[in-house]
């Protein structure tokens, strides 16, 4: 295992789409790239599932992983996201992804059919063997179907030399535990389970991995800060002002609720993509109550 | 609601890939469509879970529906499976099956981010209103992530004219009552979980979808023939003998048990597409041993 | 494993509260015990989780065991219902049963903390080792916190003498498939989930264990006397026209739901006890409706 | 709702049964809470589900709440606790425990059947109307079979003028988040889930209710001494440390793992009651190596 290259705050952009042909909108997506770099977030992950990464077709993806690492321009590291069904897809866009000049790959695995164990070592070792970046492996089991256990993702970083970071999103607070334990504390782990920033940085996280930056940096920055600097009142108070927020993004999905608030916010980034629909109108509403009442 | 046109057993080829190149082995796939066929399979379903949809590109897609299709040549009806993660793109293979000649298309509705009811009822509803063949519904959440309510699939039913048949895999067979009432008997709808085969058409089943036709087509046959005549102690007895195939069938996940159930019986269809890896020795033994043991 | 005893419609009285002071109303059970015998049931089972066997104190308990029992008088079989939390209360009660004339006794396991198998095999052996009448050992995961595996089921029935049958209410027709398979089809099972009785008969099992018999017996024997004659049609349709029903006195937890019924069918047996409530005003009307519809 | 009487580690003694007859052995209970008092804790609660409340007949229950009440002698608050099936012997044991001088009393709503908002409601109404002391209710899903929601214990606290805490098991800390903000931060709640300890008190626990306070009383103390004082990495540390200990004491039931490691440590306060069955010999060894571990 390498030693951690990524720490604080991990922003997640959307991809943002034409209204006019629902197409890539490279020139919007530097933009955000650029917003959130200048906000202070420490990384920039363009193509997560926030970046609706597994609704893009080849060319798509590259176009978009092309701009977000070019807007990037070393100011940060970028890591680029991945969510593929196939083995070999994911390795095309890992390849390609490295040559962008991205930091990172990370690596969510998409299933249909249940993956063994036998299957997701193979899965995660071709992919990251395919590459020179470092590789985070992704738990994200309520988007991808498929659940990885602490004992997996340890057993991944200690096997594969490039695989030096893990991100769980099962939201379960234990699991951050158990990888802590099982890799001796030596395995940065990042959080991406919003409603869980505050309780994951005292268990040791090394990072939040977020769209919400998107939306509310500064508050999502300042969280960060008071962990840091060990002020838990200031970190609680803080994490509670933006809790309503996170919530109402994670329960409507974050591309459409992040869409509709850049939208509030006076950045047109489009819809997401069929079957996603846009946020509706009460929800909107309610989405902008929410951000007003997160910014007094 | 139209009429039922399907009835009995619904036969799901898997897709053969060349052992050469992983390309989709079409001779192989006619051949395999053929056998269903001679065997007395009342249709053929292409492309199903079985069938890899998911994990092939548009070229191959495209490739698989044409043969499978082209292969039954009307002696039996065709349904071909699509499942997509984006409207636009299961709109175009949709259209592209119904060009091909095939009966009917099977939905199942791919998420990666849970879709609310409005999305997936415009979801089904811009698919179903893009085609004129009958259009299956079919509601899989441990593989699709998204699981369809009774009340959606009836609802979905009522409300789009060629939306006429369910296919329910959850495995519960108390959604299945779920559906008779609440379409007062009309919709028919059909069991893919193999191992309720049994208990499904008890409560009124119109047919079974199972890619266990290509191992064990006497027994599976013979089970619909059983109930049909209302002699339920055969229909057990029958039902139970096949259990234990059927059971390693799901188990061990379809296209990967299947390919190597169909090596065992001399047809070499290739391996699953990676990640998934081809069913190992241990368990290849297993399986020929229960082969063996039901058709005693 | 003994042969089994019982076979068919295993009728579960309610116990009936006096109004006037909460206490067992004796003579209400008994009189509910010689309806279910006369209307054709073919054995009768007091105290079971209709029977609010959990609720009662021993006084209680001894008293509606003694009745229920003498009510029978030997026409039919009788089983008592027993659902402890501790091992000595669920032998002092085990025996007592016996003692009153029990042709069997059947014994839910209930959980506080979690047991273990080592803890569950005690428990159990310890209970059939303490009677000389033959025990059903009752699973129903969702009432007691535990769940008893079909492996664990049949290995009980294998080691322990008098343990001949088993009670299965998880819902889940797997089970049943699975104890038929480890058993060799010889270990008796009975469903206890009244609304798989359709799919359990076809399964395989020997009886249902059901509460719906006081409400509407002549359709519960119905549906066992059209299985019996593989009359599968039959069986079917008697199915679907009682299952609202059964539904509606699932939903509402059956002591709650099989009261109010008996006061529609003017036999007042009193209210639950707390913290259970009678059924309000609007679901009892519901019922009267559901009630009234079988009956066509 | 009141104030908050009852802030840090909340100490929860097991309860001794002499090895003799198996009754409860109330001169070690008083020996067990003289030294959690002794040890720096800040309450005591007898009869928790550590204490096999609900394995206990009245007359056990009364001898156990009066003994440790007495022992405790106004030293610190008591919180006793109450896990009955039925709401009459719920008020019984709450009445008895506030004249033996209870602080207050905790209660678990136990189920069979399984209990609506309307019965859980009146059920909590009842107790706590039928008591002075002010009532501390008790969500832990998976020993008691009935989830509280957030919604609902808040609903409680505000309607009901001595329900003034409640107290979180269900492991998941967006339940806390929940009840601070649906009270405005002005409902006090407790973590009941060891394993979330250090998460619990960054989201904002008012204490911790635990029965680890009996075996490593110093490093449960110094998390809460270290949280107050805003020490995060110190208190990240301290929880690590003692986290493999407070895994092994869930993972086999508190009953049965602290009375062997009160054993271990010197002190014999007899087996658990059946069917709980003492820790055999290999995990009792390894709880002594993990006790071991985590003193140094």
């Amino acid at each position: 295992m390498a030693a951690p290259t990524l720490e604080g705050v991990i922003a997640y952009p959307v991809t943002p789409f034409s209204p006019a042909d629902g197409q890539v909108d490279t020139e919007r997506l530097a933009e955000l790239v650029d917003r959130l770099i200048t906000a202070g977030c420490h990384a920039v992950a363009p193509l997560g599932s926030t970046g609706e990464s597994a609704y893009l077709d080849d060319h798509e993806w590259f176009a978009a992983a092309e701009t977000a690492v070019g807007a990037a321009a070393g100011r940060v590291p970028t890591v680029v996201g991945i969510a593929d069904l196939t083995t070999r897809n994911a390795i095309r866009r890992a390849r390609f992804a490295e040559r962008t000049g991205a930091s990172a790959v990370m690596v969510l695995p998409l299933s249909y059919w249940k993956l063994d164990e036998r299957e997701l070592v193979r899965h995660f070792t071709e992919i990251a063997g395919a590459v020179g970046v470092p590789v985070m492996v992704y738990n994200n089991p309520a988007t991808s179907g498929v659940d990885l256990s602490p004992e997996l993702l340890v057993a991944l970083a200690e096997r594969v030399e490039n695989i030096t970071m893990v991100k769980e999103s099962s939201g379960d607070v234990q699991r951050m535990h158990r990888i802590a334990q099982l890799s001796g504390g030596e395995l940065p782990f990042y959080n991406g389970s919003n409603t869980l920033a505050l309780e994951a940085f005292a268990a040791g996280a090394s990072g939040w991995c977020t769209a919400a930056a998107s939306l509310i940096p500064e508050l999502v920055l300042e969280l960060y800060r008071a962990v840091r600097l060990g002020e838990l009142d200031t970190a609680r108070e803080v994490f509670y002002r933006q809790l309503p927020v996170l919530q109402f993004l994670m329960r409507g999905g974050l591309p459409t609720t992040v869409k509709a608030g850049l939208a509030l916010r006076g950045l047109d980034v489009g819809a997401p993509r069929r079957p996603l629909l846009p946020l509706d109108g009460v929800r909107t509403e309610e989405l902008a109550g929410l951000l007003a009442a997160a910014a007094r």
